[in-house]
């Protein structure tokens, strides 16, 4: 049996019954007092622990939906152990790599990417799937983990993407590109900024959902928040607090405690879409022994 | 000898003397006295047919530089043909899919889109060739041959792109998805609007470059554009004009008449993108034979 567990396919992830009830943004009543200064270092880094509806946002917990979605992987890791003796794993993908001489191998090099079969490439970075995530009418296999938890959470949180304005801040090939993709995917009118945009806090501002993908520490104050935006906070970056117990701390993009004062919901960091990108990769692989053992 | 013949590889037909000048849009003169109404169909048809400084635009001449390319292409065939006894064609990528029993074969087909060799796929519609396109720090084989042609014409009118905004009309395989790439790969901060945009006439009017490729003749009125942009009209519709010699008449998705008193530069229709995408082709199966057959 290998090591690594996973999650059940797409479909059953995703509830209609939430799904086709509009999200509405709510306006955040305190707006009015945010004050912003340029300084992206000056953001207080402190993170509210808990939900609070009185202060008129919503806290997208990604270790609840993550939890949840490890709960359904486990039920169809332990169907599938009952009825055919296999538990998923990543063995499959290593074999691959191994029978193609690409041993000892490095996992993010072009080479070992396209060694890959499109078919069991549960990171979703082959290009061939890339490629088929960013075409009309076509599918991927797989949809890489980080965006794919991006688009869960807002599904979970009954968010409306279609004809939504929404902007993705970083251009990456493992989150901000196929982000971009997953959301135009559903109808949504996508920018995508990065580091030659001249504007960038006026863009974000248009957004009704806000994507920050770019690697910056409490980059996007509350400022570049359109108020009532949904955003979601993919950064994780370590940066230096004498008072944290390790001399570190952990934060996303967005200064959490600016953005929560002006947007209706937003991820914080840590709990927000870490957890989800781990639960999607089990979903993936899981997916990916149901087709080789073409198990339903 | 195949029938088809082809160009040089993609970087002499990019002129870099052109390219490190900056364009700067200059602002319509007449652009007050524009008057639009909500109508499509209201657009009058008639296209000037040449160049006409004093009133203040650029028209884009596709003839013109396909010309020029074509005239590159014959010397690149000759100079393969006099050494090495070799003219470039699609026999190749037929023999690949006769080989593979795709005859008689839908160039179209899902099935014999991934069948082509990625590195004999002269339209840069396989999915791996798009996933390469779409990804940074990463090059495809080739690029579709309309967006290649849209972006070749930007470079050769001398066109900036880094950090301008660029708006797409239209997301498909062919045009809007992969020529929304090129663009971002160029440093443009880039929007893709489409049929489920809620308000595409404002945000049109944000880009500096504007790419109609929705394929609604006219649909792009004057009042869509921001004075000064750059467009590029990909659309060919044939819309009926009981006036016309056979009562149909070709025209873009782009109200030429209006856009021209408020664009810098623009491509007419016919003569504009149309004659680049068959010069791409060319191009793009020059560079394959080129490969194939180790020739510098």
């Amino acid at each position: 049996m290998a090591s690594l567990m996973l999650t059940v396919s797409t479909s059953p992830l995703i509830h209609p019954s939430i799904r086709n009830n509009a999200f509405m943004p709510r306006r955040c009543i305190d707006q009015i007092h945010l004050h912003t200064t340029p300084s992206i270092r000056g953001c207080t880094l402190s993170v509210r622990s808990s939900s609070s509806p009185d202060t008129g946002f919503t806290r997208i917990d990604g270790n609840k939906e993550a939890k949840s979605i490890r709960d359904e992987i486990k039920i169809e890791v332990s169907r599938m152990d009952a009825s055919i003796h296999v538990v998923p794993g990543l063995a499959v993908i290593l074999e691959d790599l191994q029978r193609g001489s690409f041993y000892p191998w490095n996992p993010c090099s072009v080479a070992s990417t396209i060694a890959i079969n499109p078919k069991k490439d549960v990171d979703g970075f082959h290009p061939q799937n890339m490629g088929l995530l960013a075409m009309r009418g076509r599918e991927p296999d797989f949809v890489p983990c980080t965006p794919k938890g991006c688009i869960e959470l807002l599904h979970r949180y009954n968010v409306e993407v279609e004809g939504k304005r929404a902007v993705v801040i970083g251009r990456s090939n493992i989150v901000g590109m196929p982000v971009a993709h997953l959301l135009q995917n559903e109808d949504a009118t996508v920018t995508t900024i990065h580091s030659k945009t001249k504007n960038p806090e006026e863009i974000a501002r248009e957004a009704d959902i806000l994507i920050a993908a770019a690697g910056q520490p409490n980059m996007v104050r509350g400022s570049w928040i359109k108020p009532g935006a949904v955003v979601i906070d993919v950064g994780i970056n370590h940066i230096e607090d004498p008072s944290a117990p390790r001399g570190r701390r952990l934060v996303g993009d967005v200064c959490y405690q600016e953005a929560c004062k002006v947007a209706s919901a937003i991820t914080p960091v840590p709990g927000g879409v870490g957890p989800m990108t781990i639960a999607m990769l089990l979903s993936n692989t899981l997916t990916s022994a149901k087709r080789i053992h073409e198990f339903e």
